[in-house]
């Protein structure tokens, strides 16, 4: 915690993100490369980050479950398109016990072929159905370019799998996924997101529609932030999960599966964090409240300690999650600097002359300096901090709103597209066809991040190929 | 769940033990050799598990934390006695993306080592210490007979892992985990335990000690089911995790680790459960009632579901965890042998004539038959489920208490000792001599299981050799 100074986010946004991230603690490089060791700070945004998901889960029925990391090389061949996707990235186990394996494993990439093999064996009849399971777990894809958080070998996710007995049954649950997804970003994370189809190209490994939620990071570039796939009969008639239906036919089953993983933390840091440090939505945040006691004489110490002792208790009766920085040592600026790094929405001063007066200073992370100061009674000091708390949450969500709407263009033409995709998003009609999309990136680096669900109705033409386009898509620059 | 009959536990303890675990849907078989699945039912049971442990770890100052899967397989050789306890055990990556790796990583079989290069980055000084970090995961151990939750490839378990900047500290850290493993036991599973010390040949490689909680399961074996270790400054010196002190002189840290398992889930059932099934302690259970609405025409069925509705709700706001089993097309009979199996603590019958009186039965899974069932009003229906459960969770503990008493015993010599280890426990003076201890394993099959911390003074002669003894330790067959 030597150097609490970050490169500004306008001179090297990249190189921001990673000392931030070192910084605040969040995650720290493993010795095996492309992994990460998620520090405890991160962790508990991780937790709270579950806890909602979770919570929304299971309000609409699904259970988890654990199963297996290690899978037999040969599941992962028998659906065509997802040995493709994934061949390139596994991490494979030969030996076991001091002795070579028979047959190689690979540790998970994904579960869909071995809760396949489960499914098949636990569904039976259409009283089985539907299936619904999540697990929490972590999965290794052996990718090139890594970054913490964003690109890892190994990353930390939920993966929901679930069997249903018609299309209709899937595709519903794979919608409703998106949207409980695009409910915790808004809601939860304070991070506008853009709920849409993916093109085929960009689609799941073995789906046959992948749905994403997009947003927009502090650099104008796309971040997919979680995905919902409808897997159609795919899995299905790989692994045979059959059931019999009430008139006693056998019929394959419609699968999904849907994730949201670590990278969502790259999302908030990069969608909310300025020039200081990171900046958590309360409704995520580890220590909603820190509170920074200011003393000289050791008189004052005891004065100010007791003082900020009662105010902890309050806070947290009123489930505040709050924190008196007790550290020996360490100047209060140290202190307020160390806390802005981590994010913390509110400070809370307290000096002598704030006992004496009954009051406290709060200072709002997400406006620095002077603006975000308020003087605030210790009297009902929960109903103001919880007050506050709520604002910045909203002020958050306006702010990223904001600076999505005013980095999202609607590009005349190839030319004016191209440019607009180097600051922001790019709206624009699109005829549908794989190859106009591939030149778009060919020719200016942006991908088609979805097909928004929302759409404006009418018709335009194709920014490509001029041909007459009744969708529009979000094309950007993506992480 | 076509098939509910057991073996009886008196017939084959083994088999009833896995029938159960698959019966009542607790878990099932991997593709992969040794692995299991955890399903939802099991998942449930651990998440409680790990709640309630995971509680009582932060409120005595702990915080979470995520540590990589894959480590190089140097890091296991660095500490003498781990590469040697754990090398034959592990399951070790030699592929990653198509290419064979320069070193071969291996699944972590335990975190010690990687914690270790981790807190060595971390600790600069003693104002760092102490650490106090855990997590949870899974590990992997190639283990050659496996048995679902008891031995498995692949176990999920929490691991600790605490810096210290002096011996004692350590050793308190240590002693302190292993009183919240006690209370745990005792206070949430309802299963008397004997903390105590292993033995030098039981110690976890890599300790300087190792404490254990066992339990006696329901044939009268031993289960080590909980774990804390004193690691002394082993790793901190293979890893050189060092701080400078107050006076500025470098030292090596002092450090522990400390795991439960979902072997724990083994314990559970091998304790409490009887021949219809799984009985678990209401504290843990995931439905701790389940109510089965009994009726035969459509306007029963509708009075019925009406007043098990409203029921259920008022349990639930009494955080009471409740089921209502609204399956279509299965008798009450069924209903009843099904939650029987799964161990729920209180089932509730109502059925047209109690809505009519305003009463429902309710019935106890730890007293099988008219003696375990009672007529209860539908008024104040939460206060006596809540009564009710309370009294189960006692009953369930005495009755594990006194079937350990029972089975625990005192040999005056080795040819009764031989004897009594094949019913349960022996408590026997050890003169602390490996020699004793190998000879009485080689002899009897039985292990010295632990030390207990408790001790009742005084002293005798060593059950093997008859030398001057003044220690007391526990002697079983174990799982």
């Amino acid at each position: 915690m030597a150097d609490m100074k970050l490169p500004t986010r306008s001179e090297d946004f990249s190189e921001w993100y990673n000392q931030l991230v070192l910084k605040a603690e969040l995650a720290d490089y493993a010795p095996v490369r492309g992994c990460m060791i998620v520090r405890p700070y991160g962790w508990a945004l991780w937790e709270n980050i579950t806890a909602q998901l979770d919570r929304r889960f299971k309000a609409t029925g699904h259970v988890n479950a654990a199963f297996p990391l290690l899978i037999p090389q040969s599941f992962i061949s028998k659906e065509q398109s997802h040995v493709a996707g994934f061949s390139p990235e596994l991490a494979v186990v030969t030996h076991g016990g001091g002795e070579k394996l028979e047959e190689p494993l690979v540790i998970r990439p994904t579960s869909e072929t071995i809760i396949g093999y489960a499914y098949a064996k636990w569904i039976q009849s259409y009283r089985d159905l539907p299936v619904l399971i999540n697990q929490w777990n972590s999965v290794v894809r052996w990718e090139l370019r890594t970054k913490l958080f964003l690109r890892t070998l190994e990353f930390f996710w939920q993966e929901g799998h679930t069997a249903h007995a018609t299309f209709e049954e899937a595709e519903a649950e794979t919608r409703q996924m998106l949207d409980i997804y695009t409910d915790f970003a808004v809601n939860e994370a304070a991070i506008p997101v853009i709920p849409g189809k993916k093109s085929s190209s960009e689609r799941f490994a073995g789906a046959d529609a992948t749905y994403s939620i997009e947003a927009m990071m502090g650099d104008g570039k796309a971040l997919q932030a979680g995905t919902s796939h409808n897997l159609g009969q795919n899995f299905a008639k790989a692994f045979e999960i059959r059931y019999l239906d009430q008139a006693g036919a056998l019929q394959h089953c419609w699968t999904t599966s849907w994730g949201l993983s670590t990278r969502f933390i790259g999302a908030i840091i990069m969608v909310h964090g300025d020039d200081q440090g990171l900046i958590l939505p309360p409704r995520l945040a580890p220590y909603q409240v820190v509170i920074v006691p200011i003393f000289k004489t050791d008189e004052e110490k005891a004065l100010v300690f007791e003082a900020a002792k009662k105010i902890r208790e309050q806070l947290a009766k009123a489930d505040i999650r709050v924190k008196v920085d007790e550290r020996e040592g360490q100047s209060p600026g140290f202190k307020f600097n160390d806390w802005e790094m981590r994010g913390v929405p509110l400070r809370m001063e307290i000096g002598p002359k704030d006992v004496a007066k009954g009051s406290v200073v709060l200072a709002r992370r997400d406006r620095p300096g002077k603006e975000g100061k308020t003087f605030v009674s210790q009297d009902g000091i929960a109903e103001s901090v919880q007050t506050l708390l709520v604002e910045i949450q909203k002020a958050l969500f306006n702010r990223a709103l904001a600076f999505r709407n005013n980095h999202t263009f609607e590009p005349k033409n190839l030319e004016e597209f191209r440019g607009v995709v180097e600051q922001g998003f790019a709206r624009s009609y699109w005829c549908g066809e794989g190859k106009c999309e591939e030149q778009i990136k060919e020719e200016t680096k942006a991908t088609l991040r979805c097909i928004p669900l929302e759409q404006p109705g009418g018709s335009g033409v194709c920014i490509f190929c001029g041909q007459p386009s009744k969708e529009v898509a979000i094309f950007g620059k993506a992480y």
